[in-house]
């Protein structure tokens, strides 16, 4: 399978290339750059120094239809929905990274995201990229929009209570905490080191892009209007996503009842680890350990002082944020091992 | 002046020592430590080298009440309500900085501390120490229970919202993160700097032991039951508290509002500042600009998507959250300014 | 005494307002930024919410001449050399920060910082400002060139030795790291938090530009050729130089030697502190302990394995290595207490 | 082949099962901990969770020996000499992590280990494990000595240029920098996470112990007496080492003399990189860019001003400079691939 990169000069870009360069099925032929045209990969990605003679190119839809089977679009929301078109109507599986194609809404693009779809009659072609959720959909398609990083952390804590019916689906606090990778890589005076370093800062307190994500994939679990009430924060991280989730629960419930719903709703799941320790220095999710590796880990607790349950869920916003359940994603669809590729956990200590 | 020190080796009584050695209206003729009896001060709080000649001594409270007016214990819980009542029985004027003597109820100890609290009949003597909130009675009492790190950067917070009646009291999310002097000097595995060094860490998702004073604060404001629902979370910062409070409205509320309450209730403060700007790179609190000063800074958003509003309050844990906090109920017990020697601003950037 | 600030929106400006706020001496009048003019000071430095209601304003040297009797210029080299003649004419006392009137010898500037000197008649008036070595030129002098933040911690680490002949003087190797805001507060892709963060990154490993200082400085103590090898590295911190220096003996020398050589030198200096300890936390000097303060702290090794000494010297860049000595600096012009308002230790832990 | 790791429940151990559990080719059996026995490694290595069922054992050679042909020692100095030979005399592959194997002069334990050799009559047995160096060797060598993790840095960077005679000898400054991993996993104050964190600090400003095997691998490949002066910093990160190396030539040489040295000593190494360009971010090693792999990163600069060298190498101290050497000697050893297991590239950004 030959794939391609669109907008590979980023940080999701390089992690798709780290991935992609050791994955024994596919070849990656083309990766665009509109800045780095005619550079080597490793000048922007220099990780990757000594492992390709791979130049960007120029974003180019014949030559990368040509050259590739398989497209994975980097490209930011607003743009992705102008240039794939094309390339779906060449017929080619993408992936795209965007969220130009995640919301089954017309309407909300407009309302989260300022613009008004341009092409709503294909957005119904398009899974949501979850695994968990979606795989036979995402095994019958080739058009998958992949999730929001913070929107994935929060729909994998919280899809089995909400299938279980046991909280209060109006009122669920989603506090979520994300190192700067989740910013991209344009240097702004917010992200600059002086600055950036050392915060607890909370930057979008209210009305966070991913709920419009979150809460359509539940409303799909629950077959309910679920509300999703989203603060985020960034602190001193590169990488790493923990999602702390406060549910208040309609009957009294116990952690055996949590294992059962846990474990029943995700049983085999590759990448999804629980995490519920008693000893050892990792007794709930931390990002910390799964740094450059695919997983996401959950945990959970009981509040009786308040009926409230706390689910945990922490991922490397790159990876199961963004490119290696991009690449999960594409295994699925190929047929193969989902797991290819993907297997390295996380680096520790780091 | 003479002021005193119990406990001064750890990171509180290093803060206290930075504070008082440039006080003008009082001399610290004691500090005290079992492990470093006769060292000087400066071989355990290096920063200070060159400016004080003290070492510490044993504890001993026969010379120390002779040589100190007041006393500042950083005792831990447990050893405090031991060793204060000697103390108080002399007359002498304590700050305590533990937890022995900031709950009204007596069982509540052995709730949340575990243990019987042995002198029942002087905890209500202790005036709870939050400036903003009993200012009145610190003037007149010689006996101060300094509250916990989190729960004054919560109580704070919330002071305004649980008078003003405009929340379900029942349901109260704080979601706080603290940076690592939080726990104390102690070493351990779980403070290891390759092991604590870029966690996002959940350590304390329910039964966090603030809770209880934050409850008895919020009550006696609210004369109602309040439920708060705590889960803390270390992250990579040595200073630092953000406490993210979630709640629920009982009716619309609007922006406008909330200024009317935060400014209502704290009128003219000298430590608490409201933060939230539309513009400028701090909009909303973020304890990195508070390293090293005395404010407490609040912010607050309102969520229309699920009748939430978001408080946010900030505070050097080891300043308004410890020994900057002790010392502005000094102040206030002493009669000066109360600001005296607590009026530099944070550093920044650091 | 009145005071003005050219360029008063980086870090160095804050860092001068922070302390120039509390002095006791000064007002601060007139502060000036090209992109923030009529904004509130706060709205830029935000830690300093609350102290000041001051407003930028636009550089205008009328106006600025008219309300102040000193300025110090935080205005980038190049610029300050062509803002300040005007104010020298005005017979104003100056403290430039910039590096425009530290080299006396006028072809240097071409050299080191790749412009002709348009003023070289004006370097000889200005004293190149460290009080350690300057003091009474300082005292006599309305004009002062406050040195980089690299050179004075190389210099003073290095000052005793040279003047001592006991070293190599054409060998001599300066080993320094520093942290993110000595690069300033514009934002760019190399300080970018994602790729700033977690470095050891070599920077300018030859001819950095204040190689030149060093080297006029200690010439000048040693009435000899001496050469400085230096190679700067960011680390990740925000604030902090460590410089280590390697130096080659001419003959055996001993700790004891040392200590003589530095005690005989710098003797009662208000803000050198020597850090050699057997015991302890910091045995030698690390920037971490000096975070806020304007102590240059200094210590030192002999290596007879190879015939080596080894000088650490810690300073805070935007303290000693720059704000906190310009105030040392403008306390002595003054012609009074050289401390004032500048002693706060450094923060611990931090 | 069936492998063990003796002391699997640090750093090393931890970072050689994270490589081992995927090697083709070998396959874990044993793993010992004295303190963590019967426990599953996730217990301790939590980022392994779901990637094994393996226990940790009691250290038993009969037994180990039984299931293991090849061991991995990563117990500390003093003790691998102890249990070693028991292992060699059953005829078992050994890489030895500690030091107690790599120097060739028996004299020299005592010197910088302050122990005196039991086995003397072993050491000439083991071949020091950098395959740069003494691929051939290790090609036929049974038992492995592999090098300490600064030493490993510092002799990658030299040895060209020891070789090439280029240089003055006698007086070679190794300045390195190095993370908090490299100081094992033992909790104590001054790897307090409060303590440790921000800090820019000498820790072995003399007499480092690599001194002893730089000199040991250098003086081999010269022909010469070589003298190291070395001095070591401890940096605010997890892993890494950079290691700035000052010389002095004793001729003018230019940076394409350099380029020619390195290649022409390194050719096609497929571990070592070079790093020295003039555009993007990563001019020079750094080894932000190393997290997670084997590579060495060299780059060098000729500074004109002062007849010097600069060369840099970046590693990651729990890979190439432990674990990942050790498994690429191990591949030599087994005469298979040498890059098997090891080709990941570092994390980026991380």
């Amino acid at each position: 399978m030959r794939v391609g990169i669109l907008g590979a000069s980023g940080y999701v870009g390089g992690e798709l290339l780290r991935i992609l360069l050791f994955h024994p099925k596919v070849e990656v032929t083309c990766v665009t750059s509109k800045r780095h045209v005619g550079e080597y990969i490793h000048h922007v990605h220099s990780n990757l120094k000594g492992l390709t003679e791979l130049k960007f190119i120029e974003h180019n839809p014949e030559e990368i239809s040509d050259k590739c089977d398989l497209i994975f679009s980097s490209f930011p929301h607003g743009l992705s929905v102008k240039v794939l078109p094309d390339y779906i109507e060449r017929g080619m599986k993408i992936i795209d990274l965007s969220a130009d194609f995640r919301l089954k809404n017309p309407e909300d693009y407009k309302k989260w995201y300022g613009y008004e779809h341009p092409h709503p009659e294909l957005i119904e072609k398009f899974v949501y990229g979850i695994p968990e959720l979606h795989r036979e959909d995402i095994k019958r398609s080739s058009l998958i929009a992949n999730p929001g990083c913070m929107a994935i952390a929060s729909i994998l804590a919280l899809a089995p209570l909400v299938k279980s019916n046991v909280i209060d689906k109006s009122r669920m606090i989603v506090d979520a905490k994300i190192g700067s990778s989740g910013a991209g890589g344009a240097p702004s005076l917010s992200t600059h080191h002086a600055i950036r370093f050392g915060v607890i800062r909370p930057y979008k307190p209210v009305n966070h892009r991913h709920t419009a994500e979150i809460e359509q994939e539940l409303n799909q679990i629950a077959k309910d209007n679920v509300r999703i009430a989203m603060s985020a924060h960034a602190v001193n991280v590169v990488r790493g996503i923990l999602s702390t989730c406060h549910l208040f629960t309609l009957k009294p419930i116990t952690i055996s009842d949590l294992w059962k719903i846990y474990r029943g709703f995700y049983q085999k799941e590759p990448f999804i680890r629980f995490v519920k320790d008693k000893k050892g220095l990792y007794k709930l999710p931390d990002p910390k350990i799964l740094i450059g590796s695919n997983y996401c880990d959950i945990g959970f607790e009981v509040d009786e002082h308040v009926n409230r349950i706390v689910i945990f869920s922490a991922i490397d916003n790159l990876m199961k944020g963004a490119a290696g359940n991009a690449v999960q994603n594409m295994n699925i669809m190929l047929n193969i091992d989902e797991k290819t590729s993907l297997q390295m956990p996380g680096l520790h200590p780091v």
